[in-house]
């Protein structure tokens, strides 16, 4: 997939490779300084363990680089990745939906190989960089990257700077409990978020309800489920897609408002997958308007999808940790 | 109340004059740069109408400058305050324990007073300045500082600078709702943490559940109640108060087990009047220890009281607004 003609890079600007690792692909791409993708190819994941997650890592950026290694000469590799991660010491520390369990000098590995200067990042820390760059922190010193996909994250942005945490591990918006009768979540508590209003803990939810609609529509996808088709079968009246978009509404209602009274951003800016459903959006838009403290509402100017592309947001976020300030400015 | 000695304060030590202002007392005091208090002296605050509070406060001042104003000249006049301030303008936006329905410019208005430079901010931002200046900011640069008082507010330090949102409002945890079938709040929401675990919470919860225990010890303080006795009583056997006590460390773990997993701190200071409750703090550290999610229970060192002077540390707080660097180098 090649996505622009290589011509647009003019001989000044700087050029950085961009590695975007998720749990089922990887996204290699060359990235100019001012966010723009140069070109870009899609590689699949292989996460039967973590030698053959490392080796698909390898093998995506050797085939970009065979392809397009007569391009502009790379000033570094940025590299996002699903799971924790160490910036300063270039370690990919731990990860679940890739089996990584056993820390891994990643950055070292890839220098040694690629002879270039590589960072790492987690990926949605990469994405909220990228918005800090390219995106709404053009607008706003205080904001929130909401990740809504098959799991639920953010990344904080506070006077324009990233909220790492002291292990580089802020932003876990999806294990926040709301609910004190809601479900059982995988890390122990109850309610999490997580279960009720992820891509994945709404399939899993709408799984276990079936038996209870046996009229409901869901009932002929089954394992092929997905978020989209649940949001589209709730608009027809399905009701027990109805009762899983309401819940998912919900729990996020009471997460954004307990995270705009905490953090008071001027803007949320969503990403990941399930926020292509708008009205989604537009319906936190209107809650939180009239649920979070009256100060804190008043400065929230918008709650808003990303204008940034949803499948290169993570690229561009990863290449540009090659131009340095992501752990300098905001980590020690 | 005068508290040490003049004579500690050396030639070249810089002298400022703090000023805590509570719902019902005013706290004024020299303090030197490095937060010593040299002298200070309890007012109390009339909150009947703005007009009276605000006169409170330039008596407290005047009557102080009146006793120790031939002591080492202010550098400035910092003032820490309960409500919604914006500190770049020097304007007291907003409270509600002292009616302050007007915002109003303290700052110029007190500099034409007093003839110094006079800096606000929102006292529990001035207590945690106080804990990044001269207490668990010597060791974290990752913490947060929970005031567990009448009320529940928390300050939020990020890699060494305050986290202010985009209103100065951030820290509001106190509406941190985390119970879905919990009382309602002032607020509007259902659950909110300051229902069940702020000392005016507790009282309030005490009160209304009274004729349900006849038999409660708690019966015989009525609206003498204090949440101190609901400890006491507590470990006593007291059915009631051992509910209410329950309960709010019920909604203290849920809620602090969100905060630790949004924003990974190395610490967790507790101050304020409730937290003299050791063992509160100590079941919440257990707590958190298996629930918050591993990485970020494993970067947290440690939850514990402070280690200022619960009655002072927004004073010494408000004083040293006068140093900067709360304004210019954190909010924008």
């Amino acid at each position: 997939m090649i996505t622009s003609a290589r011509g647009q890079c003019s001989k000044d600007q700087k050029v950085a490779i961009g590695v975007d690792v998720g749990g089922t692909k990887i996204l290699v791409g060359y990235v100019t300084e001012d966010g723009h993708v140069l070109e870009s190819r899609q590689y699949s994941m292989d996460r039967t363990s973590q030698l053959s997650a490392l080796r698909s890592i390898d093998e995506a950026i050797d085939h970009f680089l065979q392809l397009f290694g007569d391009g502009p000469p790379a000033e570094g590799i940025g590299i996002g990745l699903v799971g924790h991660i160490d910036p300063e010491a270039g370690v990919w520390k731990h990860a679940i939906n890739i089996p990584i369990h056993e820390p891994i000098h990643l950055s070292e590995k890839m220098e040694k190989r690629y002879g270039l200067p590589v960072t790492l990042d987690n990926d949605v820390r990469c994405a909220t960089r990228a918005e800090l760059l390219y995106g709404a922190g053009q607008e706003f010193k205080h904001f929130i990257y909401l990740n809504l996909g098959t799991g639920i994250s953010m990344g904080i942005v506070s006077d324009g700077r990233l909220v790492r945490g002291a292990a580089n591990y802020a932003g876990e918006l999806g294990h926040m409990s709301v609910n004190t009768v809601g479900p059982r979540c995988s890390c122990g508590r109850i309610g999490c978020m997580e279960t009720m209003a992820s891509g994945g803990g709404m399939i899993l939810r709408a799984m276990d309800l079936l038996s209870s609609y046996p009229q409901s529509t869901l009932n002929q996808y089954a394992s092929r489920l997905q978020t989209d088709r649940i949001f589209i079968e709730a608009l027809q009246g399905d009701l027990l897609a109805a009762r899983i978009r309401n819940e998912a509404l919900g729990a996020l209602q009471i997460s954004l408002t307990n995270v705009v009274n905490l953090l008071n951003p001027e803007a949320i800016i969503v990403g990941g997958g399930v926020s292509r459903d708008k009205s989604i959006v537009d319906d936190l838009e209107a809650h939180l308007r009239t649920t979070a403290l009256p100060p804190a509402a008043n400065a929230l100017v918008c709650i808003e999808q990303s204008k940034l592309e949803v499948g290169r947001v993570g690229l561009v976020g990863a290449a540009s940790l090659v131009w340095g300030g992501g752990i300098n400015e905001t980590h020690r």
